[in-house]
């Protein structure tokens, strides 16, 4: 069975994605800076796991040798979030994240999948398809853009399998706690009789987080999906109905103070994922 | 009067520049890898010559003392050119320069001038203007891009005045020897009978280096100049016509083998710079 190294995998998604390769019995390299959490999630036993902090990358090591020499790699990690406006996305990590995925690939490992997100779209609003030209907005976006294309010119020079998936918006349990359905449960759990948030009439497209790690898993393990993937959707929703159908879910009642918040400005107020590539896939899964 | 560092200066280019920043009575504080070949110029003894060598870059000096505090710099160095396809550019030169000249930044310049090229607009034909969407499709043009985004982000956290200039295709005295005009001045110095070249079909936009040297001074100099400016001709020219016209202008005669050499697949076959911006630069000077 094939042996996959997952980068980031006690991040929000990397902890899914880890329980949904169990689960389809791939063999688990998984990796982090913090092998104390991993420690409390019930796959750390099921996995090999190597602790790996991308500050002490050093160019002299074989990577691939490293982690055990994996089949395929799903590369999840990325520092600084959610602070997208700060220059170390595009100073610090694009050059450091470029020089651990080149090192795999010219020791060996040819099958990379990269997740990237919905921002590498920029202002652009409405249905977003992969074949759209990206147009990054913040430092963010421009790091993962910038990344996206400097390993698509490295193909060119040295063959290897890119998948590249955006991710859109996704909520679930383990979520940074700054996020707003996050938010939304600890004033719950509070007993807070009203709930400040933006004017919720943006229009987003999200996923509960374990649809993403299936999605994530079936584009990595396929064999013919090459090029940018939405992980998205396909269906636009405002964050006021986000909200109201969360509380709805949960029988719960809270008063939504809308308008607290401004809109963010790195964003444009309508815009969703086109699913059809990822429609495709699925079926062939 | 205003003290001007100028980086490349033994460049094709740079030389030019220097040149007319002198006419025009700067100070002039001229940079470059080569001081050997610095000291064949006769502006070597009118200019402050300041020896740097890119991989020399080391963060914990002030390249804005380094350099003797200049008001303002045209930052024309770039290395391991024509080689476009080469990693190089994004992998070293990239980071290399953006934190060369984050690091005069940081240390004080704020009126910073950087040639960028036509390169960074792609495969799009036709004539090109400021406001398109960029799409760079090779290394060195992907590394361009990337530095004047880079840039323009570092400008919403440190504000300072960028203006990037896109060169077109130029010629005159001390280019590449392997680029067009020098291989057929070479041809005719050999006096050979026949020039191989290409079709010739390909519409392209030149301008001779005394006349792009005049053009980015007065882009540096100008205090109400801000963002992308391109430095172009803005009149179509197949590259057939310009080697008839030289020719025609030299009163010398060879015959022509088109279609020798294939067509570059980096480049669009039919494109040209759009003029507005600079001439209202042009008219203001």
């Amino acid at each position: 069975m094939k042996k996959i190294l997952v980068t980031g995998s006690t991040g929000f998604i990397g902890n899914y994605v880890v329980q949904e390769l169990l689960k389809n019995n791939y063999q688990v390299i998984a990796s982090s800076a913090r092998e104390e959490k991993a420690k409390q999630f019930s796959w750390y036993s099921q996995v090999k796991y190597v602790a790996f902090n991308f500050q002490d990358f050093d160019e002299s090591i074989n990577y691939a040798l490293f982690f055990d020499s994996p089949d395929a790699v799903i590369h999840l990690a990325w520092e600084g979030l959610p602070n997208y406006k700060s220059l170390f996305h595009f100073e610090t990590n694009l050059p450091l994240h470029y020089k651990f995925l080149k090192n795999l690939i010219v020791n060996g490992i040819k099958d990379i999948t990269v997740t990237g997100t919905c921002f590498e779209y920029g202002m652009q609003d409405g249905s977003l398809s992969e074949d759209m030209q990206s147009m990054p907005a913040n430092p963010y976006a421009l790091a993962k853009d910038s990344l996206r294309k400097f390993l698509q010119e490295l193909q060119k020079v040295e063959p290897y399998m890119l998948k590249w998936i955006r991710l859109f918006y996704m909520y679930g349990s383990g979520q940074n706690p700054n996020s707003l359905l996050s938010q939304l449960d600890k004033a719950l759990a509070n007993g807070d009789k009203v709930f400040n948030m933006s004017g919720g009439e943006q229009t987003r497209d999200y996923l509960p987080v374990e649809k993403v790690a299936t999605y994530v898993v079936q584009i990595a393990t396929q064999n013919n999906v090459t090029g940018i993937v939405n992980c998205c959707s396909g269906k636009p929703s405002t964050v006021k109905s986000l909200v109201e159908k969360y509380l709805e879910e949960k029988n719960k009642n809270i008063s939504l103070n809308l308008g607290h918040y401004q809109y963010p400005d790195y964003e444009p107020m309508h815009f969703w994922g086109d699913d059809k590539k990822l429609k495709t896939i699925i079926n062939n899964g």
